[in-house]
């Protein structure tokens, strides 16, 4: 396919993916769409959840880290459908957009396996909103359950469930334990560590599937260490509001977490490609989609086969290598049959068990406890978006991490806000309302 | 009245004067209750609803605060009455506390002189729900713009209008008109200088009326030179989703923030107290309500008059020298008629234009520009509570405000989060699907 002189690439999502891309396209028009207006650090989402970190700790206007890349345009809005034929990206505020290249990286939603009724009570974590929410709901249960005590003198057990053993689940469960015990605790002198209980559960054998046998055992102790009871072989039967079913037995609970699913963006159905189980888009050894040289799918919404066939991680290193890798296929415009097939470059996994906690596994190394703590945090600068000095906000997550950052604990926006009933009502989606 | 050996004392309000008189008591049993969960440093509120700094930055746990004062409980509710004759607090969620002394610091509200129809089109800025709520309104105004022009070619006036030039008015404005032109305008490439209107409409012949002539002239010329329009001589005719009537003449905006008026907090009406127009009880000069000696009303809450008769302002400083003033004659269980009378030592007023700019008067001390602003930062640093280094807590301030803290312009709660508008509906009031 011929390009013009100038070939405008348009990018759908600003998160590792996308955004990687963006920064590494030099030469081309680059239309960038997110439904927010922030690049996300999802990696440290659970610690805005545990009121370890507050929302703008890992969050960066997107207007802002493009504001030195002209050939940038930033563009808030959502995506309705692509299409294919006409080259173009329907939008559901502005007009569409159209594209010579198109880099769709939308990431991936909460999948409750068919059973969406189960979000009411059971919500989960991907958005700084989702974050917030359950930080305040989390916050909340340990007022009330003071307050309870201390005015009532009825002494209720406080349940926190997460579902599902995964990296997500596993470090929520740690910093929750955490959180709960050595910066609520104190707080909150009615409470005695008896009245807790965390719970995480799996529907596999062991925690952390994708760790070695040897890894997912150390992250269960050293969970257990923290108090955290771990259910193994444990498939979710039912989610109601005030518990869930475990395994056939009912654990009443109304703080219920769901970290056990993950499906592909809806936006993907209209790219008409072959696609996983998850929803995810079967892409071809260079990210495009069959058929189309010029249509890339990277990042969680991709299911890219590695050398023995299974897909790649949603991580995200995966996500930033590919979207490295389309960037330099478009600036270079190869050729779809000069292409060398994307090869990704193992960087390990790695998930933290708590402060100065962690496991890893990087090739044949294996290492848990504080030294895999440390890897995750080099690791973890390195996937930084350039924009900002690493070093700085580094320095920054370091210090509120060490020192329990206070600030992160307020509760502002959740009707408890008693008195406040009515402001709150602000935020309740009304159509024409919220625009102007 | 006998005290029982160990006197309990009940705190309505965790702001300034509530606090202080927290941290000044001692021997006494103390319950402090309040609507939040936090302490808010109020005099940077604005920066929040402005994007300079997020609310984790301004804003502590009270739980956290208290820690280390075992003789403080603190309790999260709402209060909805004070039963003088039967010493008691009626809550909303907890059983009601018994007192022997109260102190009543539940500050004040936004006051819409009547028209109370205007709330939904100009919201005030008095909590932190207040000022993210404002902030993401803000940010989404400029998105729409920017999109309008991007897509269908419209060049849309963007039109801000802040009603009331006192200082909360005046700081609103210069921080609105910084934000837009040195860290929004260069990420909204489309968006001219000459496309953004800031308002300031105040129904007197100046601004900042408080202030002396020639500081309230200066305030106005630093305005201007930041972009600002002052209205003199504008009182409000009506406020619609559309605009407002300034004058007579109709303004087309949908961004119009209300700092004009403040009420006393309802509570108030069960103490059966003399109160002025703005419902603020008209204390006596020990500070407590005429017949009970034991029960003190201060802060924004109190009608305290001065040495020629006039009411001490609504300020942070008043309020903490009246809570300080308050628990050492608890402390010290000082009979009615052997107390001095309070006395206001006067800090002076200060209000800041913009980024290391201020007008301040202190006694006969004139002060503007930068040299006021930096009396405005040494003034603040000591109205820190004291649980946190105050050098750690300001530099962190002083570093966000140079630098323009790009984490503090996310939208992330707001229906805008295009395709998440089933998630923002969590934030409504459900009343007892709140409740766990």
């Amino acid at each position: 396919m011929p390009f013009m002189p100038h070939k405008q690439v348009v990018i759908i999502g600003g998160g590792f993916g996308g955004l990687t891309a963006a920064q590494s396209l030099r030469d081309a028009d680059v239309w960038l769409i997110d439904r927010t207006n922030h690049h996300l650090f999802q990696p440290l989402l659970y610690q805005v959840a545990t009121s370890a970190l507050s929302p703008g700790d890992i969050a960066w206007p997107l207007r802002t880290i493009f504001r030195r890349h002209p050939h940038v345009r930033v563009v808030m809005d959502e995506v309705l459908s692509i299409d294919r034929a006409a080259r173009l990206v329907w939008l559901r505020e502005s007009a569409p957009i159209a594209f010579d290249v198109l880099i769709a990286a939308p990431g991936s939603r909460i999948s409750y396996f068919g059973h969406d009724a189960w979000e009411e009570s059971a919500p989960g974590l991907k958005t700084l909103a989702d974050a917030t929410y359950l930080r305040e709901k989390i916050l909340l249960a340990f007022e009330e359950a003071e307050r309870s005590q201390v005015s009532a003198g009825t002494r209720n057990r406080l349940t926190f469930v997460i579902v599902g053993g995964g990296p997500t689940g596993v470090e929520l469960a740690g910093a929750l334990a955490e959180i709960a015990w050595k910066a609520m605790g104190p707080d909150f002198p009615s409470l005695r560590r008896d009245d807790l209980d965390i719970l995480l559960v799996e529907g596999g054998s062991r925690i952390l599937p994708g760790f070695t046998p040897d890894l997912s055992a150390k992250a269960a102790v050293a969970l257990g260490r923290k108090g955290v009871t771990i259910k193994l072989n444990s498939p979710i039967g039912d989610i109601r509001a005030d518990g869930l079913v475990i395994g056939g037995e009912f654990v009443r609970s109304t703080n219920i977490i769901w970290a056990a699913g993950n499906k592909a963006s809806p936006i993907l159905t209209s790219l008409v490609a072959p696609r996983d189980g998850s929803g995810r888009v079967k892409v071809q050894q260079d990210l495009t989609i069959p058929g189309d040289p010029w249509i890339f799918v990277i990042g969680d919404a991709a299911h890219c086969a590695d050398a023995g066939g299974n897909p790649l991680p949603a991580i995200a290193p995966v996500a930033v290598q590919q979207g490295r890798y389309v960037a330099s296929l478009i600036r270079e415009e190869i050729a779809p049959d000069q292409r060398h097939p994307f090869a990704y470059a193992d960087r390990g996994m790695l998930a933290t068990i708590g402060r100065a906690q962690a496991v890893a596994q990087i090739g044949l190394l294996r290492l848990s406890g504080l030294p895999a703590w440390l890897l995750w945090c080099a690791v973890h600068i390195f996937l930084l978006i350039e924009f900002r000095s690493r070093v700085r906000v580094m320095s920054e997550w370091i210090w509120y991490y060490l020192t329990f950052k206070p600030g992160a604990r307020i509760i502002y926006m959740l009707p408890r806000q008693i008195g406040d009933k009515r402001k709150s009502s602000r935020l309740r989606p009304t159509g024409s309302d919220s625009r102007h």
